[in-house]
């Protein structure tokens, strides 16, 4: 029997059909991806790294977020950091993980410094969101219970492989790379709250066009890094649930990919979503009282009783649902306020709802019933690992993104992310990440 | 009670006085170091890593092995990776891994990059190597045998307050700079007998450049990234033994480095020490039996009954005491040849060597027997852990270094390594590494 390595190259580097929707759901993302790393460009992460990076002036092609291009292994580096350092990024749950803030860094930039054609790197790219997400699975949640961050983890393998796609790597040397990605990956839990979690991203990035820029030039190492004993799995808590790649390339669970539309914890989102289904049409006046039921797993995350600012407020139950209430847009992280905070309206709303953790719902589901003053009850669910069909979610990721870069900006992502798959090279869509 | 990242930050951020010893220990492995790094330039894994940096054309004012120039980061990763290829390089046993060739990578990219005075580079080195071997013994024999590379993990935190005293990184700096560590370092065990080997040694050097860089540009992470809930030792199967840092800054252990006089397993070396001193003025042919005692734990790493070809020998007790009985020179490692091992001579000379592993013999340590024609029984026993003096070490080194590289390199590596304390600059050495 073949191990997982051999399994994973040989995928890699054979035909493969990602489905329609995990095509869509890559062009949505890619979009959504740059919107994310514009708006974060300011960020004291992205500053610094793009800082250090230029600062190399290594002759390159590929375009750092803000301005400049450096070589692909520096410049993913900065791209990764950036476009995760407001969080707003895509996340995978069976992967655990965020793919878009991996996986595309690298393979623009090496796209970029190969002057590839938009269609191979779409095909990368959902190559390397659905490695990831497999991968991230075979590490399980053991792997990121005992505090390793799967978006840097299993993102770096998953990118190791959609780069060595789109250079044309063997399926050996996949394999090598794979070994050395082994060797070489990382990323701490434990960096949450601090500019370490953004630069899990950027390292690994980073990390998958070192491992195939090596294996290209022939550098060899294990053959089955991943799996062999003491491997990358065994030394990092990892569960090797082997059901991880039964049907792979069969189905594409990039399809489940989900995005954030709302600038507050991920935790708080499925019930920000219960909320607008419950809520439809009622007056603000009206609103008697709310209660949200969701997975236990969220009390210690994103359940501040009383925020008092705005940061807190992306991690209260209460406060985001009092801001979605008084027609506050959640989607747009400059609503999350201070101010907003200690308003009379927003106080009494706030104290209107009722937050309980319940071990049968899902992690990724939330009830909300909202009662109105004349006693009635209205009720809705949401589970966020219910894909939106692909019209509304462009939909929604049209007013996300004008939200965080403006209308323009935002078009012009979208028509260059649509025009990909024609496109004789990524450069327009490159082009824009200079800002 | 201050956590291990304030008191390490506090010790690399402050006055030191490295001792008489430390200080000819880190001259003598500097030497050392360099020649390794010249005698492995044509490596393949030193060639590929110097192909990827080179192809990266970064400015930069750091020279690699086999010539070039790259910013300090890419430098870092080359100049580790081929100083480690020929695994000829030092080792200290408390650490459990190879400092030179993560510690001198890393403070010679940057200081040429800074052009700082070379005793401030032997500082920043001996506070490298000292701080590398606390932090391995922090984590101890359970992260090794767990499956990590000491070299790499604890190699990288050592580096990075090398290199942070290096920049002049305040106390906090450092701190920020080891959590970034915390999230980036990584090594596996796994590797060996790969090039993902010497690779360890180079990434941990580049971390290094990479974390200081970072927190100088004012990156912040945890505080306690080394030792936090779910920090690099509690995920990396650390054992947190605190004794390791109870005399630290007293007692300099660097003082017991130990330098690779036999180009073959470290396993081997006490076993040829000590057959050195049992068969001293021995004719050949008198040698009617040798009897070698060491620890089971190389009974299964350089213990092959049947060395048939160069790199067998250099795994085998038979052969290498056959080598060394034969007047062939172990330090020699174009002296591992597959000729030599089927010669009549050296096959019946490893039939009369006989090893028995016994608990109670240190890991460092063997017990040779040698058994003449006339029934007489020659003892002697070597322990590696037993510090050679300065004028002896250093006699050895120069027989090691003129095999290595020849005599005329060797001379002029170890002049510069002497000079190095009066320095104005690194550049003298810096230029030799070139070739």
């Amino acid at each position: 029997m073949h191990g997982i390595s051999t399994r994973l190259a040989e995928f890699a580097s054979g035909e493969i059909a990602p489905s329609k929707r995990t095509c869509e759901i890559i062009r949505l993302s890619l979009a959504d991806w740059a919107a994310c790393g514009l708006a974060g460009v300011n960020e004291p992460v992205a500053k610094i790294t793009r800082d250090m990076i230029l600062a190399e002036r290594g002759a390159g092609a590929s375009v750092v977020f803000g301005g400049g291009v450096a070589p692909a292994r520096a410049a993913a580096l900065v791209n990764g950091a950036t476009s995760h350092a407001l969080d707003f990024d895509d996340t995978h749950f069976l992967h655990i993980g965020h793919p878009s803030v991996v996986i595309f860094p690298a393979v623009l930039a090496i796209a970029q410094e190969r002057n590839l054609p938009g269609a191979q790197m779409m095909e990368a790219a959902a190559l390397g969101f659905e490695a990831s997400a497999r991968i991230g699975a075979w590490l399980g949640r053991g792997h990121y219970e005992a505090g390793f961050h799967q978006t840097a983890t299993a993102g770096s393998f998953g990118a190791t492989l959609a780069c060595g796609r789109l250079i044309g790597l063997t399926a050996v040397q996949m394999q090598h790379a794979l070994g050395i990605c082994a060797t070489r990956a990382s990323g701490l839990k434990s960096q949450f709250g601090t500019m370490g979690k953004p630069y899990n991203a950027g390292l690994a990035a980073s990390n998958a066009i070192e491992t195939v820029t090596l294996a290209a030039l022939g550098f060899t190492s294990r053959l089955d890094g991943l799996e062999c004993v003491q491997g990358f799995g065994d030394t990092h808590a990892g569960i090797a649930d082997m059901s991880a790649f039964d049907d792979l390339g069969e189905v594409w669970v990039t399809e489940s990919v989900s995005h954030k539309f709302h600038a507050c914890c991920h935790g708080t989102h499925a019930a920000l979503e219960a909320l607008h289904l419950a809520e439809a049409g009622m007056r603000t006046d009206d609103v008697a009282r709310v209660d949200i039921r969701t997975n236990p797993r969220w009390a210690r995350v994103c359940n501040i009783a009383v925020a008092t600012t705005g940061l807190e407020a992306k991690f209260s139950y209460r406060m985001t649902t009092a801001m979605a209430l008084l027609g506050r847009v959640t989607g747009r992280a400059d609503q999350f306020e201070d101010g907003f905070c200690v308003q009379a309206d927003a106080m009494d709303m706030a104290a209107k709802v009722h937050v309980e953790f319940v071990g049968h719902i899902a992690e990724t589901a939330a009830e909300v019933i909202v009662t109105d003053v004349h006693g009635r009850a209205h009720h809705a669910e949401f589970d966020l690992a219910s894909p939106l069909p692909i019209a509304a979610l462009e939909q929604r990721l049209d007013v996300k993104l004008s939200n965080l870069v403006g209308a323009g900006t935002a078009a012009k992502l979208a028509e260059a992310a649509r025009e990909m798959q024609n496109a004789a090279s990524v450069d327009e869509l490159a082009a824009l990440l200079a800002g």
